[in-house]
């Protein structure tokens, strides 16, 4: 069984490409202009078109199923709060840090944060798994 | 401008195909055995894959993006509870029901609630989001 | 710097679908009949699709780049024999095991065999990585 | 039944885009930061990201696949030494050449070489194919 600890980290990082939002697109059905229309998204105050914010956080998904916790791990709860855009051409560093271990129930609960390039925070919110069988 | 009211409604449908989880597990990079590798979910609770939460969760983000409140709307923040898996071939319904407006600062928060086909629950949460420029 | 050992081991797991073999077969342009001509493939002594044995090698990918020797390392030299085919819904363990390491040269080589989920050996061969900067 | 002989060579080309790398990583998992974030990859040698190897080899499965020997053909063996990197952009053009007829096993061995559009070898090896049923 695997151990963890209060204050363990982990994280990984990706670039978001045009490609990532169109497939995004494409997998969710969400065709919002301001992700998949350069003219429309030119008139907003974005300038450019951003990433969808739930493909932002499918990075997270990475995270917390491959590496904190891990393989096996059962996603019980997320939030999110997004405070800055994702434009495509971002390369994002989701981070999770253990805040709290619930030994009876086997539940983890972490802080997950993406930054972009430039530091910014552009996600925050906390994530709850249950963690693989032991 | 749309004119939003207290307990709008607006849902939509998909069936999570395997193509889905295949999909969503190399865009997100979450290659979690449980959705990914029939013989090790077996051995587990669930007998089967199941879909990503978060690839769940993205047919909010096509209600959200595309309906209500629609093309232009930016995310602020979800919260979201994973209650039941959903398995490969499942078809969910994503609904949304406007709980507050405020004008002032020109958002929408929602309960966000997804049902699979025997009309259980399997994701619950609340989203905000900025309303279309106006 | 990570350190690695002689014998120290790594493994993956997945299932290739048919959703892999048809994008298998978009992304290198192999369209030969055996992978994605269903009428052709029952002529053939499989009697059914085969996936490419690229694709299959692909998992090896995974595990060399995300797990031993890990991040940042880069191929030089992979030799593989394709052992027994694999078909649409088979699941595949990729492992590696270090076998040579040159400290001079900052190579690893490594045996690397996928088996499929009755323990068959479907394919073998040995990776040398040039492993992550220190 | 196809005539084959001794020498007989043949060849294909395709640029490699950020969509091709992108692809790759969904459909392997090597999210090798090497090939999924710039940022990274600005800090080592390379300065760019680079195509995954196989990706660039899959290149040679169409060839092999589609072309010489063609398809229905199988394959039984390839080596591959990666000799440059492959960056996003670049053109590589895969060609092989004939070196064995083993008309007994009915298999066929060639040189297969890549090279990219400054004509650098950037893969060499060999591949061994079953040829197709006759």
């Amino acid at each position: 069984m695997k151990q963890f600890s209060i204050g363990q980290k982990a994280s990984c990082s990706k670039t978001f490409t045009e490609t990532d939002v169109v497939l995004f697109a494409g997998l969710s059905g969400d065709f919002n202009p301001i992700h998949v229309d350069a003219e429309y998204a030119k008139q907003t105050k974005f300038k450019k078109r951003i990433a969808h914010g739930l493909l932002t956080s499918s990075l997270i998904s990475q995270l917390l199923g491959m590496r904190l916790p891990g393989e096996g791990s059962i996603y019980l709860n997320q939030t999110m709060r997004f405070r800055l855009p994702v434009y495509i051409g971002d390369t994002v560093t989701a981070s999770a840090m253990i805040k709290e271990i619930n030994e009876e129930k086997n539940t983890i609960t972490l802080v997950t944060e993406c930054h972009n390039q430039y530091k910014q925070l552009v996600l925050e919110g906390e994530a709850t798994l249950l963690t693989p069988a032991n």
